[in-house]
């Protein structure tokens, strides 16, 4: 595959058209064009037609955009048709509630175990899953073809910790840990940092004080 | 206040500073060039300089910036010395990971209380709070001073509670919900999707292959 020469800004905006059409469809719309579009997502058309002119335009003039077809199009653009296997690491507050999100089967990602260093954690059950000693994880991702590792430990140890992981084979981590992690450029990482959105919503507030 | 035509762009990198120079405190490094700055955080130097003037500029010809000094600068900055009371809606597992979350001290943010909808839930204990009713959510904020609204909750029904959250005077909303909330334009929200993360690094991870 691979698209590379999309920008990551088209990229970032694709998740939300995916979202609209899917409410769309919700609503029985069938059909929808890039100025109504427009009006509900708050893209211009312009930069709508733009955006999806780079995945090859599915819009005909005089009819606009079929939902349905757009909306199964962008998640296949999206990858969310291809499986892949998951780990989490960190088995504390925030994992556990990541490890119950219900959005990771619409992405197609299967959490195969969660793993904790904390061995008063090791063995408790997570709904389905046990949690297993971080010790063993480079065993389990090669056993287990597992892609993606779902990080959610503490910031000391993160570094260390994507090193074993790059080593056992993982092409993409989902990083919750405030750190930058390093990396081969082949192995993919996404960050959510709450702490830099905390802070922006902080300096927001006060902006508008 | 209000550095107002500051760009968003900045504005998201100064988190980012506000780390990193942390993590040079902690290790005792009082001062440091622009050059060095840009070795660890991955910008270049012209990019620091500029962003930084936007402010004020700190560093000095010859000497570089002294750590200490420009951290707590980008704090004022980002208004982590302002005091803000916070109110949490909708203590699932992910409203319960993120009233556990040490990041909001550090913000100047104080959870004031849990709020629920489910009978289930409501009278349970979190850590040190009891969840509260969210029929009675209004009156708690206009009682307690509440600035900040945490929105944990399902999508549906999420743009009712936003509407009853800006009429009880809330200032600012942290969503969780995957859904654009509309609101008067002095109240700010910031967005954290974990769909769309996820759907990122799917888009990649397909990319990649």
């Amino acid at each position: 595959m691979g698209n590379k020469n999309i920008s990551m800004a088209v990229i970032r905006r694709l998740p939300k058209y995916y979202r609209y059409l899917g409410d769309l469809l919700d609503r029985d719309i069938q059909r929808i064009s890039s100025k109504e579009l427009s009006d509900i997502i708050g893209f211009t058309a312009s930069q709508i037609r733009q955006d999806l002119n780079n995945f090859g335009g599915f819009g005909q003039q005089g009819y606009g955009y079929n939902v349905d077809a757009l909306h199964k199009e962008i998640g296949k653009i999206l990858g969310l048709d291809t499986k892949y296997n998951a780990v989490l690491i960190g088995a504390g507050n925030l994992g556990q509630a990541i490890a119950n999100y219900s959005g990771f089967r619409k992405a197609g990602f299967e959490i195969k175990a969660l793993f904790d260093a904390n061995p008063r954690m090791i063995g408790l059950k997570i709904r389905d899953f046990e949690i297993l000693d971080s010790e063993d994880i480079e065993e389990f991702i090669k056993e287990n073809d597992v892609d993606i590792a779902i990080m959610c430990i503490p910031k000391k140890g993160s570094q260390e910790l994507a090193d074993r992981l790059v080593n056992a084979g993982i092409k993409g981590i989902w990083n919750f840990v405030p750190v930058d992690l390093d990396v081969p450029e082949s192995v993919i990482v996404e960050n959510v940092n709450l702490t830099e959105s905390l802070f922006t919503l902080s300096y927001l507030m006060k902006a508008e004080d």
